[in-house]
C-alpha cells in the first residue's frame, strides 16, 4: 500500500503541542490573512481585566465642554436633544486639521517622490455631556448622532478637491483619543485611501466571479451560521467577523444591499442606530469599557457604482502591535471571533 | 488676460491657516500615501518628553534571565561573548508560538472563507544581559545578533511548509513587547505576508518601468540629496523615508544591490551592523529610550528572482493609531523626515 505523500515541516523543536494550532484565516474581501492563536489560553475576562491608562480632564479644562468659552470657532451645525430645547450635538471645524481649505492639489515632484497639499476638511462631532459616551446613548440618541454624520457628509461630499470623506470615532486613551469628551470626527481628503480601494478591489472582484455581492454573500452566510452574530434587528446585523483582525472585533453592516452610506432613509438609519448601541454596549459590559476606533467605510464620494457596501468596523484596542504587525500586515487575534460573540451577546 | 482656471475646495470654515498645510507624500514601492502635518507645530523635544509606560521586571522573575531555571526548552544554538567565555546569545523555540509544528497547510473552506492551519517555527534570540538593550551594543555584538539572525534564516528557509521568515525586534511595552529583557523573534510562516507581497509587487512594477531596482534608486538619490541620511559608512546606509509612516521612521539598506538578507557577507554584516547600532544609539539619545518595533524585509524564502532590495524598518512608537489610520491605512506623521533626520544625526 502506498503511503499517502505529506510533507511536514521539520522544525524539530517542540514537536508536539498541548493546545490547538493556530489558525490562518483570509479576509473574503481584502484577501489579507489574520491569525487567530488561541494557544496562550486567554479567555473573555482577561480582557475585561486588562489595565487601561486613566483618562479623564477635568470640565473646567475641556475644550468640549463649555464650547464658546474654550475658545472654539462658531459650530458649523448645532442639532437640539431629542426630547428638549438643549442643544445635544454641536459640529465644529478642528482646530488642528489634518486637511485644511486650498485649491485642489495636483501631484507635484520632489526628486523620484511624489506628494500632494493636504488640501480638505476636518471636523468635529461634539455631544453635549462630558462623561456620557455613546456606548450609553439611547437609540434615538445614536440616531442623531448618524443623522449629524449623514448631514454633514451630504453637504461636503461635493467639494471638488475631495475623493474620500472618512467619518470615524475614537473612544479612550489607547484608541488615539485625545480629549475624552465623547466627540466624532470627519475627514475630507483629495485621496481615496489604500485600504478603502483594496476593499472596493476586493468587491468588485468577487462581483466579476460570482455576479453578487462579496458583503451580501457574507452577511447572508452569518446569518445562517448563526454563530459570530453579535446583534441584529429587521435592517441591521453586527458580528465578529470571520477573519477578525483583533479580538472582539465587530462589524455592522445594513442588511439589504447599499453602497453610499448618505443615502440611507430614516428608517434604514434609526435601525443601523440600534445595532450599533447594542454592538457598543455588549462591547462596554463584556470588557468592562475597552478604548475602541470605529469607522464607517463607504463608497468615495465620486463614484457611482452602487457595487460596494457600505458598513461600520469597530475595533476595540485588545492588544498592541509589536513586530509581526507591523513587520507583516498579519494581525494576531488571541481569542476566536465565534468565542468573542458568544460571550458579546450575553452583555 | 485670461485667468488661470484653479478649482478650490469650498469649504468655508476655517478659509487661512497659520502653519503650513499638511502634505499627503507617496511611497514609491508601496503607492501608499501618508500624511505629514507640522500644524501641531510638534519639535524634536516634545517627543522626547512623551510619557511612557514604566516596564521593568526585576531579575528574578525574568523567564530570561536564568534561562534553565525558568524552565525554558533547551536552547537551539548559543553564541559565545565577542571576547569571553560566557554566552552572549542563546537562541530558544518559543514557549507561546503564533506557528507550530504539523502537516503542512492546505487552504480548507468553512463556508465561504478560507483558512490554513498555522504551521511553521517561531523562535526567540535572547542576548544576555537583562537590563542591556540593544542601542548599548557594541559593533560586534551587534554583528553577532545579525549573525544569529542569518545563521537561524540558513537553517531554517529550506522548511517544506515556510513560506516567510520574519526576524522582528519589539524593545518596549508601547511597542508590544511583553518581557522587557532584551530579545528578538523568528517566525516561519507558510503564507507570504500582504505587506511584504505588495512591497514585492511595488519593486517588480519599478523594475518593468525603469529598468532599474526602486530602492537602489532612492538610496542613490537620498544620497545626494544628503538632508534625510541618519547614518553610512561603506556598505550600508540608514535615512528617515520620504514617506515616513510615523515620526522618526528609519530604514537602514545594504549600499549594494542585494535580494536576500541570508547571503550577506561578512564584512557587509558587520557595516551594517555599525550602521544599525548608530541609528538605534540616534533614537534613544535623541528620543530618550522610546519604545520601537524593528523588522527585516527580505525575498520570500521559495523565491530566487533578485530584483528586491531586503532591508530593515524601524519604527518607534511615537504616536497612538486612532480612527484615520486604521480606517484608510493613511499613517499621520507629526514631524518632517528632514527634520527628524537633521535632529537624529546630533545623537
Amino acid at each position: 500500500m502506498k503511503k499517502k505523500n505529506v510533507l511536514k515541516s521539520n522544525y524539530p523543536y517542540l514537536p508536539q503541542l498541548k493546545e490547538k494550532p493556530s489558525e490562518l484565516r483570509q479576509d473574503m474581501v481584502s484577501q489579507d490573512w489574520v491569525v487567530i492563536a488561541t494557544g496562550r489560553a486567554r479567555r473573555p475576562h482577561f480582557f475585561k481585566s486588562q489595565t487601561r491608562t486613566k483618562f479623564s480632564l477635568p470640565k473646567s479644562k475641556c475644550p468640549f465642554d463649555n464650547l464658546k468659552q474654550a475658545g472654539n470657532p462658531e459650530p458649523i451645525a448645532i442639532y437640539k436633544a431629542p426630547h428638549g430645547q438643549n442643544w445635544f450635538i454641536q459640529v465644529l471645524p478642528n482646530k488642528f486639521p489634518a486637511f485644511s481649505y486650498g485649491v485642489c492639489p495636483v501631484v507635484k515632484k520632489s526628486g523620484p517622490y511624489s506628494w500632494l497639499e493636504g488640501v480638505g476638511f476636518h471636523e468635529v462631532i461634539v455631544t453635549k455631556d462630558h462623561d456620557r459616551q455613546i456606548a450609553k446613548f439611547s437609540d434615538e440618541e445614536m440616531n442623531l448622532v448618524l443623522r449629524a454624520y449623514q448631514e454633514r457628509y451630504l453637504a461636503l461630499k461635493n467639494d471638488p478637491c475631495t475623493e474620500y470623506v472618512l467619518i470615524f470615532h475614537n473612544h479612550g486613551f489607547e484608541a488615539g483619543a485625545s480629549i475624552p469628551h465623547p466627540h466624532s470626527q470627519l475627514v475630507g481628503m483629495p485621496v481615496a485611501p489604500p485600504d478603502v480601494v483594496n476593499s472596493l478591489r476586493g468587491s468588485q472582484r468577487y462581483l466579476k466571479q460570482h455576479k453578487a455581492c462579496v458583503h451580501c454573500a457574507m452577511i447572508k452566510w452569518e446569518l445562517k451560521f448563526k454563530k459570530r452574530i453579535v446583534a441584529e434587528n429587521d435592517t441591521a446585523v453586527a458580528f465578529c467577523p470571520f477573519a477578525s483582525r483583533r479580538a472582539f472585533e465587530i462589524r455592522v453592516f445594513p442588511k439589504n444591499h447599499s453602497s453610499h452610506f448618505e443615502l440611507i432613509s430614516e428608517k434604514e438609519r434609526l435601525g443601523f442606530a440600534q445595532v450599533l448601541r447594542k454592538a457598543l454596549k455588549s462591547l462596554f459590559g463584556g470588557l468592562n469599557d475597552p478604548a475602541y476606533n470605529f469607522f464607517i467605510h463607504t463608497t468615495p464620494t465620486k463614484q457611482k457604482d452602487r457595487h460596494y457596501h457600505w458598513h461600520l468596523e469597530i475595533l476595540p484596542v485588545t492588544s498592541t502591535w509589536g513586530g509581526v504587525e507591523f513587520g507583516t500586515g498579519i494581525e494576531i487575534s488571541t481569542i476566536t471571533p465565534e468565542e468573542a460573540a458568544k460571550y458579546l451577546r450575553k452583555f
